[in-house]
């Protein structure tokens, strides 16, 4: 196959570590384009006749479809989607063509099929993105008065609303969108044309072939072209970043549905039953999603791994980039498109989060910001007696709300009766009017706002 | 399928990330096996009658033999392993088949599911070492005398042989075996009886099904039993290091294989060419042997991952220990396979790499050792002295042992004519006779202990 | 300071990098104990003299007591330990501090100075889980009979023992103890002496230093003793796992203090406050335990990246074993040590463990069981009725228990007024007499047990 | 110190394991800005009087200069440098220095803290890449004819030249300025003022202190402020990509300085020499640079590890950000000086880079392309024609060049004379004229070309 240098085939332990083709096979369209676009190219500039170039393309369409249709015969010994593809070329057009692969080397035709996958990918999980977004908007804007505890330490901090707390997943998933992005820009250089290491002798027009594909330019530096797998590390590291957002999500909708919490109750068709408990009803969609991000985190590390260290220009070690650039981008994929039904039909019980308002003292810092308001004292005294008050209150079993006027005064004289307007839940949380806060206006506001993402 | 308190089946990508059936049928022989023992003590302890017994066992075996004739029809829906053998038991002996299930749940038959296969990987990692370490032996017996610069920093350092150098990849390897062993003691307790996660209400025999399946004991507590995956963790940790000393020797096939080296030459069998450069014979089972570390890595990140943080007793988080898992066993295997036929197929190059013992000084530290022997000089003011003799021969383009006695008298009066006895690389080799030494005698001695591993 | 080859002095940028004094200096007295047992075996061999010998042992001696108060310079320009001890030594007893490093390099001498170090980390490590499983033990066996809802996938699943619990981790890190004393032993081998790379020509006496630094043998060959640092690995991996295992208990103890929970108090003096809520008491050491996880997996991985595909012998890369190490190793023994203050100090929350047995139907699995035994239903179907049951007491808001028994007849007509006395979370715990069940009587007798590790 | 509502002191363990203020105190610069910019707004927005806001603005410029004059006592009872600013701020200017925390918590304190601290360390790297890739033009544009033979798999391809074969590596560090750049542009938003997790009853404007600050704007949603560290990991992935290249480039220059190669002799300032043989001069920078690249993994699979799964909003496990953070951070900015100055000094040894051209038959290509061009043959043929030219080359030791023609047209009788004049290495460098190919013009061109990065 690699000519007449040869003595001997590969022995079949080494097909077996060597073939890529039960995996890359999965780029094939992707490398039919990119052999378009090139034999294009090598017509244009005269390199092949228009006869031959309309052989090429017809024979490159015709696999195209026998692939789609399931009617090509992937054989192993052919080692890869590229010489799966040329073989068949000429079975099926005949020697021209072997004219396909003048100016060119696998080493720069994978470098494109990937790029123009892993671009794609990214297109993916923005649009996959965009749609979580859409959910997360539209059920923060239906709870934009459902009041309920806001944890910091998984302890009861603030009155908050459940609106609110989508929303702050509604923003992460927003950076996600500009993160992938940016990784489709820097990815924007074609490589096509960089043949084996060193540019050809061809008279070729790779601005041609660049645009065709629609990258901004081609890339710079030969070598580089084929040596370089930044873009699927980039991927990767958006993915793990966003697969981290997911499994934020994820605990937390494990905790709330939990009984003791009981905030939430999974959409049922996201749950699953056991095989000896017939109570049960597991958030199981919610824990894959979490168990998931160490999935793309284990890629992340594969290819950082593989390519520490790797000499110039390609080696086989980069083929180790598929499989687990694959798996990353179909557990994304699987992940986002899960989420996004799974919060879609989230039963919320504001019965339940409303009572966990009652234990926790949420409003202590309400009166913390009352005594620095109203009676002039320095936050950090403020906060101490405060502090104080909520020792009493636990002692004695009581809400703050509850706590005497007298027994107040006794920690802190400025006390007046007007301090319990501030101690309900829904008292604070209309308070939280600053940018960003959690007052039902102010969340009104920030969802209003429309972000061209 | 679990059971009436289900209004709705699971959702069209529930069971697309839920499902496991997908991978796990691959432990269907530990899960028949497992069950087997299941029900044989269940006969035992009178919890299932002996002609129950009879025809579940007759059932089980089966479906083994339906499975491994590729007859099964294995059914997303069934969702995994564990279900589709006990739904196919159903339809081969009704309701009977349904009380296979007492006193078990999914929980601990995963469990022991997982224990039972991860054993066996484990001796199949041994079983492979043992034939890697026997071809490393073969080829440092026949190399004890073929003499070659050992580097340091990848410069020339001292004289070894290549048997030498081999032997030492062969003390690492068994290491490993160590450390598999070790793993798979660890891992010697049975969960199965666990149940669900706080042991059953079933008069059981735990001690006989451990012992059935090859395990020492059982587990000791049912709730770590169904919640621990160490063994899986420990598995991939031994897998890691072993990868690790794959991947430093197979840098090395592909630095001495590179032409201005040219120490080894790689059978060709394990080498591949290129599409456009007709001259090729690249070394590309050594580089993705180096590169499928990260791999493995990548498998242990995600599995630490995954169980970072995970509360007790199983969570469905844990399934995701089977793709990584099988993904290392098999890289490991095919690893272990394909280094084992490249080393057994090598060519030596021995004329390359005597003449490399040309350059960088390779018995500079013979002469200081020389100087402390012979002059009594401290090693220190040896080791100086020799530094100069070095930048001497260095400006002067000659060897060590072309330099002039009276230049070198020059830097060190106290040396003689004597000192170039061990001026040569033969010389420096043959010395180097403290145990564990590159010596030939010395090597021969450490290559005829027979070590049982 | 590495002799006469040399025209200029390291850049100060190269210092910056190159010198690992700042850190190795931790390394001190496992230096000097290794310098000390070289130095009497080459006095033991001749290599030198009595009289030499004891000018060694006295200045070594002297310099261990400098460091140990303090009085000692450590200058980066020495670049190591190593560097810093020997110029410190011939300062002290002048030129015959230049013989010690006879026979020896520094590649064999930061070898063993690791080795002894990572020793001591396991035996320490292994002191520290002993001290924690005391303390795991007591309180189980304080809170035997402590009714709590075990959970699986954080929903409530059957009833447990609180101790049986605690019991579960107690298991754990017996595991984690087995796993330190392997990698000690197969750490057993002392490099001291392989040299450079590749032995010496004198006439050493290995198993003499060996045994006198407490290792079982010299290991075998010289060119694996400098470049192997899978101990480090392997100490690494442990430490993983054990992290793992305290990361599991910290978030279950984040959850459980939570106050939807409120199953424990954390012990105030390993809480902390809010500079802005001053009703907060946050679990912090719990989380910091639990966060502390992926610096140890970090240091793995830093390892494992570093070692991948390193040609042998020694590189300098490997100098980057350190930090790594030294961090992972502190955040290990400080967790141990934080865990096992923490748990000690615990207040349990007996009432709220009681009061969330209310919910989530925990003994459904008992009334399936019920069924089977009582009215020799097969398990499956008692599976679907009880799941039936449950969905009628879910609808109409009842505990199992409360369901009336016409209600249950109506799904399962052999139901009788029987089956209420399997309905009790007590009657379920003390069911659970299984081999490593949760039976009171079953963990006692676990508890009992006494395990030598 | 957090107010009325403790009884008791942390523990000594709990402070060991708690407090940040040993590392957090680096944060010092950005704490005192962002609470220069809280108290201006406060002030602005008539929270505090002009007279306070003076008071304390002199404070904070007051602490600055002390810390910065080594006069500050850092107390670890003070836990953060949050509180250890403040704390000293009372004992300057009184109790008016309490007022400082209104509207504001350590969770937003420290979350703007970091950003301005990530936001510096990003401009920081992009300086020194750009004075990396303004070195590596340099010493590109001297080496644009020095011919040498470019590897695949680290086995000779084709000739190309030094110039540019580190122009590659200039266009690497090139995207790494583009993603430094697209990080700072995402983290552009200002936490402070999102206080705890849920905003502030304070009529406060956040876009004065976000552009006091440098922000774009500020963060629309305050719970998830607190709760973000995304531009930690944004940091840590570049950084790993980054370090990535500079791996890449270290192992080159360790493999192209060893003895067979001899490509390079680095300066002797950035080598090390041996404690036991005088002739070494190592590449230890090299190394360093190569292995440093597992501390940065080792950063990010910390982080990862860290949120994987983390509850909103702010936990104490996020702590942890920052010693991993500023580890990366050190490692980077050295690891960039080290390698701009090593390939600043570095000696290129042209002649044995022209030397190893005579192996390994690397203007084969150039053969197989004449076939094409001149004798109309298809690439696919003419690849296998010149394999057996090759292939009768190697088995009788001839370069190609010196193949007779006689012998070439065996193979191909369509090959004349003509055929040698593409044969030479020089000329097989100056055909590759394609864009981004090596030939010297077009390389010219390319580092003509002005990038604006």
């Amino acid at each position: 196959m690699w000519g007449g240098r040869f003595d001997l085939p590969p022995a079949a332990l080494m097909q077996e570590i060597n073939a890529s083709l039960p995996y890359d096979r999965r780029l094939y369209s992707q490398d039919i384009r990119g052999s378009q676009a090139h034999a294009a190219m090598l017509a244009k500039q005269g390199i092949l006749t228009a006869e031959e170039e309309k052989k090429i393309q017809e024979g490159l369409s015709l696999i195209l479809k026998e692939i789609e249709d399931g009617r090509f015969e992937f054989r192993r010994e052919l080692e890869d989607i590229h010489m799966a593809v040329e073989a068949r070329l000429k079975e099926l057009i005949g020697d021209v063509g072997g004219k396909l692969h003048t100016a060119r080397s696998r080493n720069d035709q994978v470098a494109v099929d990937m790029k123009l996958f892993v671009r794609e990918e990214c297109e993916k999980a923005i649009f996959l993105l965009k749609d979580l977004r859409r959910v997360l908007k539209k059920r923060a804007a239906e709870n934009v008065e459902t009041i309920m505890p806001g944890f910091t330490h998984l302890q009861v901090a603030q009155p908050i609303s459940f609106g609110f707390y989508l929303h702050a997943y509604y923003e992460m998933f927003g950076r996600d969108i500009k993160r992938f992005k940016n990784a489709f820009d820097v990815m924007g250089e074609c490589p096509l044309g960089a043949a084996a290491l060193a540019g050809t002798p061809y008279n070729m027009d790779r601005f041609f072939t660049a645009e065709k594909l629609g990258f901004g330019t081609p890339t710079k530096n030969a070598f580089d072209s084929v040596s370089d797998r930044d873009f699927v590390l980039e991927y990767l590291s958006c993915a793990s970043i966003c697969a981290m957002h997911l499994s934020r999500l994820a605990e937390e909708m494990v905790v709330f549905s939990s009984q003791p919490f009981g905030f939430v109750k999974m959409p049922q068709e996201y749950t699953s039953g056991s095989s000896i408990m017939p109570q049960k009803c597991n958030p199981d969609a919610a824990e894959l999603l979490r168990a998931k991000t160490g999935r793309i985190y284990g890629s992340l590390m594969t290819l950082l791994t593989v390519m520490k260290g790797l000499p110039l220009a390609y080696s086989k070690d980069m083929q180790e980039d598929k499989e687990c650039l694959f798996d990353a981008c179909d557990t994304l994929v699987l992940g986002l498109k899960v989420m996004t039904a799974m919060i879609d039909g989230l039963t919320i019980r504001a019965d339940n989060m409303r009572k966990a308002l009652e234990n926790g003292f949420p409003t202590a810092t309400d009166l913390a910001d009352w005594l620095v308001k109203k009676a002039g004292i320095p936050f950090r005294q403020a906060h101490h007696m405060t502090g104080q008050i909520v020792k009493f209150a636990e002692q004695n079993d009581l809400r703050l709300a509850d706590v005497p006027l007298t027994e107040m005064q006794k920690i802190c004289p400025q006390i007046t009766q007007d301090v319990y307007a501030v101690l309900s839940a829904e008292a604070s949380l209309n308070a939280r009017q600053s940018y960003g806060g959690t007052a039902p206006d102010q969340l009104r506001d920030r969802l209003a706002e429309t972000e061209e993402l």
